[in-house]
C-alpha cells in the first residue's frame, strides 16, 4: 500500500531530508536586501533542481517581471499531472502546493546563539534563518512529494501543481501579478500552504483565517540639512519628535486606534469561533511570561489576546531610521528622519480603504514645520477560509493518523497574501496547515524548526495528498 | 613694531597655513567612534608636533585617565612663560589657549559634495569635517602664536599655555577632570576660546553666554526577544510606540517643556541685553528661509528667535536606534528601543537638577508593558561670562583694528563646557573670539571654514595676544 510505502521512505531517508534542508538554510535569500538578488536566485535553482530530481515535471523558473512589478525574485513552478482518476471514477483533483524560499533579514546578528545561515541542530531543533519561515516547511512538501514518487514507482497519488515564491517577505508582488495575470497555469482545486504553526506542540491545528496588512513609511522633513541642536535647537522643527506625536496619535493608551472610521469594517467573529477559542488550551499569563517575556501584556482593552491577535486590527512601529544611532552622542537635528509603521487588518477591511483613513488621519496631524510624506510599501488582504469542503476533511483525518488527536481550528495574526489571491483569482479554498510552534522565533534572532514536527508534517502532506487522491 | 610685523608674516605664509590645516583635517579624529581611536591620537601628536616646531615649551601629551574617566583621548599641552612685564610694569598676564582636535561623526556621508576628510576649497571657503568646529579655528591660535615668534625673534608678546582636547565632541569630561584635579598646570588670568561664530560676516562677535546640556538615552524595553508583528501585534507591547508616547509629552505643541519644575531656574536676560539683540541685525523669516529652510520654525510661543535658542531650554530628539531600519520591511517588534533625547539648559539651571527632574517625570510616563531605563550620556553647565574686564576690552580692540567695526555682544545656543570648568576651577574669565559663520554646516554635511575669516582670526589674535601683553 503506497501510503505506508511513502511513510516508510520518508522515515528512513529523514537524516538525508535534514542536510537538504540545512544546504538550502544556508543560502541567505534575504529577499528584501538589494545586495542578495543572486543568493535569492541560488535558492530558487537549489528548489527547482531538487524538482526535477524527485520526478516533477515542466520545473522552470518564471520570472516576475510584469506590469505593475519589475525585477523581482523569481517563481519555481513545477507540476505532475498523471494521477489516475478517482476511486468513484471522477477525475483527479489537482493540489497546488505553494511555499516561499526567500527569507527575513537576520538583524540584529549578535543576538544569534549560533549564525543565522549556518543550520544548527541543538535539542531537537534546527536553528536558523528560514528554518520554519517557510524554508523548513516548503521543503516538507518536497519531501512528501518525493517519498510518494518513490513508494509507488514515479507516480503521485493526486496532480499536483507546486509553486514556491522568493517574496513572500516583501510582499509577494511578483506572485500576485502572476496569479493574477496567469492564473489557468496554476488550474488547481485546493491550494496546500504550510507556512502557520500548530496552537501548541502535539495539537494538530489548521489556520482558517488571517489578519491582512498594510506596510507604511512616514517620512518627517524639517530643515533643509542637518543643523546642530545648540545652535538651533528652539528654532528648527525636529523629525522625530514630530514623528512621536504623529505616533502617539495613532492609539490611545488602551490600545484603541484612534484612526477615524478605521473599525467600521470590522467583522465580529461567529459566537461558534469564539467558543472554541475560549476551549483553546490557552493561559494568558503563562503566554506573556514564556512567550513575550514582558512584564505586561498590552492591546485593546475588553478583548483576550486570542481575539486581539487573531481578529483585532493592530498598530505597530518596526524602526525608525534617521538621525545618529552610533554610540555615544552626537547633537544632530536631523533634516528627515522616518518611521515604519504598520497596520494588521481583519475581515472585512480592505488595504486600500485603510490606508486610505490612516494617510489622511496622519496628514492631518502634520506637526508645524513638518513636512509628511506617507508611503504604501506593501498590502495584503485579510481572509477567512471556508472550513466546509472535502480538503478539510482530508487534512484533518491525515493529521489525526500522525498525532491522534482532533485538529483544532485558529486564525493567524500574521499575514500570507497569496491565500487572498487564490481565493479571488483561482477561486480554490486553501488548506494551511502548518508545523510551526508558537516559540520557533519568526523573524526574530535564533528561529528554528522542531525536527519532530519536520517529520510530522511530512507525513502528515503524504496522507493529506493521498487522501484528497483517493 | 611686532604686531606689525607678525600680521604680515601671517598674510606671506596663509597659503601654508592653509596647507597645514588639510593635513589635519585629513585625519579623521572622531572621538566618538571607538574605531578611530588611532587617528584621534594622530591628531594630538599633529597638534603637539606643530606647537614644539614653532617654539613653545613643555609640549606633551596628557593621558586623561583620571578617578572618574578610564581611558580617553589625550590632551594636548604646551607653554611659553618668558613674557617681559607690561608697559606699566606689572607682571606680563598669561593667556590660556584652548581648542580641540576632534570632530563629530560625518554621517549621512551620501550628502558631502567633497569628501569630509579630503579638505577642498570652494568659493573662498575649506569643506571638511572640522573645518570650523574646531581644528580650523585652533589652528588660528597656534599659526597666531607662530606669526608673533617669528616677528620678535622667538618670543611673545605675552605668557601662554596651550591646551587641546580631544573629546569635546562627546563630552569632554577627561580635561574636566584634569581641570579640577590639576588647575595648577592651567594656571592663567583670561582663557582665549575660538569655538563660536561671528553673527553675521564682517560683524566681529563676542560671545558672552552659552547654554548648557545634558545628553540622555531612554531605553524602553518590551518583549523578551524580537517578535513577529503578525502573531503578537495586539498583546506584545511595542517599544517605539512607548517612546513616541514618552517623546510627546516632553514639549506641548506649542513648544513648552512639560517637565515638571524645568523653567523655575530659567533666569530671564537683563533688559539692556534683550534690547541689544532686538538690535542686531536679524530677520526671522530670512532666517527660516536661508539658515533652517523648513516650512516654519517651531519653538516656544512668545519668545523671538534669538530668546528661544540663546536664553530658552529646549528638548531635542536626535536618534532612535533599534528595531529595523533598512530599506524594505521587516515585521518587527523589536525587543527594545532607543531614543537620544538631549536638553539644552539655560543659566540658572544645573545638569544635575534638570536630569533628575527629567528621569522622573519620564519614568512616569512609563506605557504599560515597557520598562523604560533613562541614562545621562554627559552634560555640561550653562555659562554667562562677564564683560567687564581688560580681556574683553583688548578682544573689541584687536577685532575693530582688522575689521573696523564695533563688536556685538551674543550669546551661543551650543554648548562649551569647559568655559564652565574655567569658570568654576581656575576662576579665570573667557574670551569668546569665534570666527564661524552662521551657514558653516556645524555638525551636519559639508562643514566649512570661510577661509577670509580664517585669516582675519589670526590677525585678531595676534592683536589680541599683544593687546593682553601691552
Amino acid at each position: 500500500m503506497s501510503i505506508v510505502a511513502a511513510v516508510e521512505f520518508a522515515e528512513k531517508n529523514k537524516a538525508r531530508f535534514v542536510e537538504e534542508l540545512k544546504a538550502l538554510l544556508r543560502i541567505p535569500s534575504i529577499s528584501t536586501d538589494p545586495e542578495r538578488v543572486g543568493d535569492v536566485r541560488r535558492a530558487a535553482e537549489f528548489v527547482a533542481a531538487e524538482l526535477t530530481r524527485i520526478g516533477m515535471e515542466n520545473v522552470r523558473l518564471i520570472e516576475t517581471t510584469s506590469a505593475s512589478h519589475a525585477n523581482g525574485h523569481p517563481l519555481v513552478y513545477a507540476d505532475w499531472l498523471h494521477a489516475a482518476p478517482k476511486a468513484d471514477g471522477a477525475a483527479a483533483a489537482t493540489v497546488l502546493c505553494y511555499g516561499h524560499y526567500d527569507v527575513q533579514p537576520a538583524e540584529p546578528l549578535d543576538e544569534w546563539k549560533s549564525p543565522p545561515f549556518e543550520p544548527t541542530e541543538r535539542d531537537g531543533n534546527i536553528y536558523a534563518r528560514g528554518a520554519v519561515d517557510d524554508k523548513g516547511q516548503m521543503w516538507m512538501h518536497v519531501k512528501a512529494l518525493e517519498s510518494l514518487f518513490a513508494a509507488d514507482g514515479g507516480r503521485l497519488p493526486v496532480n499536483v501543481r507546486v509553486i514556491v515564491e522568493g517574496e513572500e517577505e516583501v510582499g509577494g508582488e511578483g506572485i500576485a501579478a502572476f496569479v493574477r495575470e496567469h492564473g489557468d497555469v496554476l488550474k488547481a482545486d485546493v491550494a496546500l500552504v504550510s507556512d502557520t504553526e500548530m496552537f501548541a506542540a502535539d495539537l494538530p491545528t489548521l489556520c482558517v483565517g488571517l489578519r491582512g496588512m498594510i506596510y507604511t513609511e512616514i517620512e518627517a522633513r524639517g530643515a533643509r540639512t542637518d543643523l546642530h541642536s545648540g545652535m538651533y535647537g528652539g528654532a528648527a522643527p525636529n523629525p522625530f519628535v514630530a514623528l512621536a506625536q504623529v505616533i502617539a496619535k495613532l492609539k490611545d493608551v488602551d490600545g484603541k486606534i484612534l484612526i477615524p472610521g478605521f473599525y467600521d469594517k470590522v467583522a465580529t467573529p461567529t459566537d461558534a469561533e469564539l467558543k472554541a477559542w475560549k476551549a483553546l488550551p490557552f493561559d494568558e499569563e503563562h503566554y506573556r511570561e514564556t512567550e513575550v517575556g514582558s512584564v505586561a501584556l498590552t492591546g485593546e482593552a475588553g478583548y483576550s489576546v486570542l481575539e486581539r491577535t487573531w481578529a483585532r486590527p493592530t498598530v505597530d512601529v518596526h524602526g525608525m531610521p534617521g538621525g545618529f544611532i552610533g554610540a555615544g552622542a552626537k547633537t544632530v537635528i536631523p533634516a528627515k528622519a522616518v518611521a515604519k509603521v504598520s497596520m494588521r487588518l481583519v475581515p472585512d477591511m480592505t488595504p486600500a480603504e485603510s490606508f486610505a483613513q490612516y494617510k489622511a488621519y496622519v496628514e492631518s496631524l502634520t506637526p508645524k514645520g513638518i513636512v509628511l510624506e506617507v508611503r504604501m510599501i506593501h498590502s495584503g488582504d485579510p481572509i477567512v477560509v471556508s472550513t466546509d469542503n472535502p480538503y478539510v476533511k482530508a487534512a484533518t483525518d491525515a493529521m489525526h493518523e500522525v498525532f491522534g488527536k482532533e485538529t483544532v481550528f485558529v486564525r493567524g495574526g500574521g499575514s500570507i497574501p497569496i491565500v487572498g489571491d487564490f481565493v479571488r483569482e483561482l477561486k480554490i479554498p486553501t488548506v494551511m496547515m502548518g508545523f510551526g510552534l508558537p516559540d520557533d522565533n519568526l523573524h526574530a534572532p535564533n528561529e528554528k524548526f522542531h525536527l519532530a514536527n519536520f517529520y510530522r508534517g511530512i507525513e502528515s502532506i503524504v496522507r493529506f495528498l493521498s487522501g484528497v487522491g483517493a
